[in-house]
């Protein structure tokens, strides 16, 4: 795939926890800065409930739309983790016990601890190719262009490294961002003037309220640096011009 | 509607920001925490971008899926502010100056502050009811079961409380938890049988790491007290039976 294609890919939670409000996922920001800084731009994210028809009709609907889905949740060795079968299923293969998964577990755990239970992590796709797990043992995987992860947060994140490869991304997506001691309103027509001039570069506000201290951080988003510079350049000349500070955030 | 009839709701998040990764979403969990607490069960969760077409797009798809729509974010004063427009597009209703809004915000600003910028916050689909905002003078407002909240976490929390009265819920949804300092692989086979025997409880299994303890929290669900109870007490069987420690969270 050629560096100058634009890549991008969807972000599917499955999980009744975070639905119900009892967990506050945080796996869609790690994947998608994450995604982002390898030049894969995310396009939409859903979280869906742990409903076997459910998934397999959004991971249809989501694989023919983006060049990437990654789901995070539903691969661990309960009931209500059916990530795996429903992969299956969309892809109408065989819900199987993978070998070299059960090889890799067979090692992981100490003798007699690699029960019926954990036995469950083992079973997926057919032929589905695997995503190395350095902190619990546990695999991902992927079928085709759906990477299948973990829930667990400090899980998913540290079996990203091992899916770099696995990823052809576009040019890095860059940014840029600029914070002011400001309210929103006071540069709302400035910065809507900037934008309309400049409809490549993908212009955010986003008012903050940090430490006692109200602002507004603008960021500047597009492949381009120099496309980037020049934006930034128009508005702090109007930042100048309104006499507006520039605070670090 | 009667309080035994099944009421779901979608919660869409509208930002640019959530899918770059630059900012951790929160108001998901706020807006399903509080919905579960009145009775409403959230069914999805959608991130999508400030873009028109999408945003129009996918409110008309959840407003007849769900019996409500929640959206976070668009409605403040900048040009990537376009949830308003959008919504009104939706319904096919003119978007313009709301003057109950209007005066709202000429009260609330001091004099020569309510600037062009601020008014645009004002502009709404026709006839929007209004949804009250302690923190920041800005309202937000529904057409129907579209329910639109600002995307600042602090401000949406604040406007809760005056939604309160346009949702009509069902039965509370009831939660009880079980932590166990155990390993899901340890519990897997047992939980399953309980939640095949129980289909009208959702059993939800997750694990915790927390200060340096390794455990696992069964999450029961239900709007039935009653059937929370007796599935719990088949839990704590096995739980006993497995001499398994219950653990405070």
């Amino acid at each position: 795939m050629s560096k100058n294609i634009k890549v991008n890919a969807a972000i599917l939670i499955i999980g009744n926890e975070i639905l119900s409000g009892r967990t506050q996922d945080t796996n869609t920001s790690t994947l998608a800065t994450w995604l982002n800084s390898i030049g894969v731009k995310v396009g939409e994210v859903r979280v869906i409930p742990d409903i076997e028809n459910i998934i397999i009709e959004t991971i249809n609907l989501l694989r023919k739309k983006y060049n990437y889905v990654f789901t995070s949740g539903g691969i661990g060795p309960t009931h209500d983790d059916i990530t795996a079968q429903s992969v299956s299923k969309t892809f109408g293969l065989k819900y199987e016990i993978h070998k070299e998964a059960f090889k890799i577990l067979e090692k992981y755990y100490k003798k007699g601890e690699f029960n019926e239970g954990r036995q469950k992590m083992v079973w997926m796709p057919k032929n589905a190719n695997l995503i190395l797990n350095p902190t619990s043992g546990a695999p991902g995987f992927n079928v085709e262009n759906v990477f299948c992860l973990p829930g667990v947060p400090s899980i998913l994140k540290s079996m990203l490294g091992g899916l770099k490869n696995k990823i052809v991304g576009g040019e890095p997506i860059l940014s840029h961002t600029i914070s002011l001691k400001t309210v929103e309103s006071e540069i709302a027509n400035s910065l809507s003037k900037v934008q309309n001039e400049n409809d490549d570069v993908e212009i955010g506000s986003y008012p903050f309220f940090h430490a006692g201290k109200l602002g507004v951080s603008i960021v500047l988003r597009s492949e381009n640096q120099t496309r980037i510079d020049e934006c930034s350049s128009q508005i702090l000349k109007f930042v100048n011009e309104k006499k507006i500070e520039i605070v670090e955030r």
